[in-house]
């Protein structure tokens, strides 16, 4: 806590002293961002189409140097220590390794356990006294501020997960942004709710009535722990961050081991702002592991962490949910994603966006689709009656034709992400009857980068065991079932049992379109119907799309909406007597 | 499920078939009690006085033969079968014993836990896709039914709870129904947050933009499962069961097996409602325990249920929390209720206050106040400084004049709820000087009641063990402290550990409150300042005052706030081009 601060944060007011240490006045960085947060508030509740950082990495909207900046900003990163200056650092660790097979090298302060926590914990209380106002401004402030150096941000994205260059812009900066503010406006509205003070009269008979003053303040649970996963490090870290920050929590950031580096960098903006405005800077720190220490679980069940928010396997996710009793616990685990085919309009369509999701990243999207359910009597398209095989060999054909050149598949399959992938690929090979091999790429820029492309299988509806859990990676079945009814049948069983994050339809039968959006009600999971064009199954918009439903045991909680912000705090009221 | 229901009550449409079998069309329940909804939903939101269900009984607002009425009505239910018709039933089980020393002998239904499980979820299907308009409405309109029989219900929970007539009736039944409706107008405007359905539009450079439509859909978690208390059968037990249903949830209601029938009767008009707006009835069931079931726990880990709802015990609320993984589980459970003594311009008023507070219903409230800390070398009053000794006798004082006469002591005390409470104040005695003894008393009315005044004993800081956890019952603890620095300390330390849901300070010095409202956010707990008048530090306002924090170990929710409804259902959308 910076001590004496307190009393210049409150809400809208500007106290006269003690004099700011900071260039940033809180109260001009409320003016500044109270457009954005409205803007982002009417997108949330219309639900149309809007976004706040733009996507695209073009010259025309970052400039003609942005892009060198930021690679170099990157590079000066790369074998040294990182620059963060955290409390009670004992020691140096490094633990990535990059799937483009380039050296990173970069070191991060290590600090124990408990140098963490009281940190954190003496961080809270003049934070929490700011209100939220100023918090949602200042997280909005730290947005922009890592906004301003997104394509070191992007590079680290890249080097660490195996995303290709455009994709690790996208998803891991703009993306990751917009929905951290969507999680901001979300957390911003729900303490706003109630009014920070109110009179209450109560007509008392023939008496005076009762009249009290009362006061409601808005309180952190405590500190947010937030574990990173290797493949989307900002993208899945940012809403639960930015939702427990901005409702007063100080948060500690757990990165995986394989991808720090994206986090360690959005932890040096929010820790620089913070200082700027006054308020001490841990409350955002960063915890990297050190080979083997456990350092998520210990953090996990510590009694001041109150809120976890975790992506990643779900044993690990069930192990939180199970053991962390005293905390919140948000979780995104494994799932089957799945798309049932009954019929199309638009063949070569269906078969080009299908096989676009398949490759986009290697499959190693969490909402890559894996089983693609097919009657085994064929499906009615716009070209006639089709057979399985037919089906089959064009979604095959698709891929296959997107990573058919070297040069070009890999800035859409990007690279494998960690041995684990490489590895499943091998074993998936036996659950079935090959319809496109996966094979080793060589990377025109990155000799040392492991690129493997999709691998399809065909298996049968009799066969249910072969498929029925998530194979992560470029791992996907083409399933003959005895019907549609069949396919839903199924999707219903598999979904209903181990989650997912996104369903897809193809049919011209309307009923059969309902009957589908029945079933992904039943088992809680989003649908895409029909996707023929420009949008993808494994792609959600911020402030449009919900990502993951928490409805289904993919994920307990959906990001972002009013469940997955309104438990981050708690209100405590006073009052008294007028 | 009734069958093919289901789109007749899809919000705001009106099918033209198939014919309504029953009297509530949904459509006229939506427009009797939109004008209700929203004068809740302006309460909530600024938080004044609003009440809309009369709390006094009074023959002015309830009519001349409405009490003997409810008696009458009442009465019918004694050493009888209980009228519900629920699937399964197998026998019939009868708990109940009256504090007041009367007969019950009621007996209920008893349903095996699959055959109540198996019926939830078949009943929630039509009741989801009716929307949350529809489910609003007929929530509203179940709270007006049980409010037609709140005389009933008054005497239900007078004889299950011990609590004297008029409160029974009004936390019962008023403030009951009033904290019900407060969750379901809270679950309503969560659930209304996102449009039903919504376009999109992307633009894509020089190209068509990307259209879509997308529909979004609230769902319900599954089974909701409510335990309900000995104390507050209903007044507890109602904003978990109304947010559960409101949202689309079916809710299995387990009572106290010493407090059935005032959940028995609410579950009997609450399915009476339900049948009559053509939804399936056993949306909401009762689970009556046969003696040493333990069915809460058999139903609390079932996968179905989704929800747990309980207040009791922390024992038995920590295991929930730690064993029913599957469920967003609500636990209001004990804590140190705690009031800080410093000065007083009005000690007359404060002695007054604190002693109905002790006082009423026998201090049996999870809100009545235990601790009370007194500086040992006294405080300054309108009369000048007096001594710790003058302070606590006082209290105990008015505490005395309160219960000197019988016949106007049991309206105020009631009896004790159960036998646990009589053995407490025996134990109780021989941890502090004891300043005003408690005594039994017999009630004029009911020769059997098990009547006693508060216990008032003396303690000083030195021996923290004696007072550190609760003593549920009219015992409490005039503690001789160093100062009121150290009284808060002792404040933080015991409430911090322990929780509760309520505190209060007396002082006349703003800079006491001050330290006093820090300390109250800090351990997260609600506070009432100089309270002399007609307002108690045990009651809590519906639609203003939040009762529990969640921000404590006394509770891990408020009843009600966003929270407390928000993760009670999901939103799973579909999407499609246009």
């Amino acid at each position: 806590m910076i001590g004496g601060m307190t009393a210049t944060h409150t809400d809208g007011a500007v106290a006269s002293e003690p004099a700011p240490r900071h260039p940033l006045a809180v109260a001009s960085l409320i003016e500044k961002h109270a457009a954005t947060i409205a803007k982002a508030d009417a997108a949330i509740a219309d639900r149309g189409y809007w976004s706040h950082f733009p996507e695209s990495p073009s010259p025309k909207v970052y400039g003609e140097t942005a892009a060198a900046d930021g690679q170099a900003a990157f590079e000066t990163y790369l074998g040294g220590r990182f620059p963060l200056e955290q409390p009670g650092a004992t020691g140096w660790v490094a633990t990535e390794r990059s799937p483009f097979g380039v050296a990173l090298g970069v070191e991060y302060p290590h600090s124990d356990v408990e140098t963490l926590v009281t940190a954190a914990t003496a961080a809270m209380p003049a934070w929490r006294d700011a209100g939220p106002d100023a918090r949602t401004a200042v997280c909005v402030e730290i947005l922009t501020r890592i906004h301003e150096h997104v394509f070191e941000l992007a590079n680290a994205v890249q080097f660490t997960t195996g995303q290709a260059f455009v994709m690790a812009f996208q998803a891991g900066g703009p993306h990751a942004l917009d929905r951290a503010l969507e999680s901001v406006a979300y957390a911003h509205t729900e303490m706003k709710r109630h009014p920070a003070t109110a009179d209450w009269e109560k007509p008392a008979g023939k008496g005076d009535p009762l009249r009290m003053s009362k006061t409601f303040h808005v309180v952190p649970r405590g500190i947010g722990l937030v574990i990173g996963c290797n493949t989307f490090p900002t993208w899945n870290s940012y809403p639960g961050l930015f939702a427990s920050l901005a409702t007063g929590n100080a948060v500690i950031v757990k990165p995986h081991p394989l991808a720090v580096l994206p986090l360690a960098i959005t932890v040096k903006y929010a820790r620089e702002v913070l200082a700027e405005a006054g308020f001490d800077p841990d409350l955002v720190q960063l915890a990297p592991e050190a080979e083997g220490e456990k350092i998520a679980s210990t953090l996990a069940l510590r009694p001041e962490v109150k809120i976890v928010d975790f992506t990643g396997s779900t044993q690990y996710g069930d192990w939180l949910e199970q053991n962390a009793h005293q905390a919140s616990v948000y979780t995104e685990k494994a799932g089957v994603n799945t798309i049932v085919v009954d019929s199309t309009d638009d063949f070569v369509g269906m078969c080009r966006n299908v096989a676009f999701s398949l490759t986009l990243y290697s499959g190693q999207m969490c909402t890559t689709p894996q089983n693609i359910l097919v009657p085994r009597d064929g499906i009615d398209t716009e070209s006639g009656h089709i057979g399985f095989d037919e089906v089959a060999a064009g979604i095959a054909g698709a891929v296959a034709k997107l990573v058919g050149d070297d040069a070009r598949a890999v800035e859409l399959t990007g690279a494998i992400v960690n041995d684990g992938v490489v590895s499943r690929i091998g074993a998936a090979r036996s659950h079935g009857e090959v319809l496109l091999d996966s094979r080793e790429v060589k990377h025109p820029a990155f000799p040392d980068a492991v690129v493997r492309t999709p691998l399809i299988l065909k298996q049968d509806s009799a066969n249910e065991g072969m498929f029925d859990s998530e194979w992560f990676g470029p791992i996907s079945f083409v399933v003959a079932t005895d019907s549609t009814a069949q396919s839903l049948e199924i999707f219903r069983r598999i979904v209903g049992k181990k989650g997912a994050l996104t369903a897809a339809v193809y049919s011209t039968d309307e009923s059969v379109l309902d009957a589908m959006e029945d079933a992904t009600l039943d088992v809680g999971v989003h649908l895409s119907c029909n996707l023929t064009g420009g949008v993808f199954v494994n792609q959600s918009a911020a402030f449009s799309d919900f990502h993951a439903s928490g409805a289904n045991a993919a994920a307990n909680s959906a990001l972002t909406d009013g469940a997955y912000v309104s438990n981050r705090f708690r209100i405590v009221q006073s009052r008294r007597h007028i």
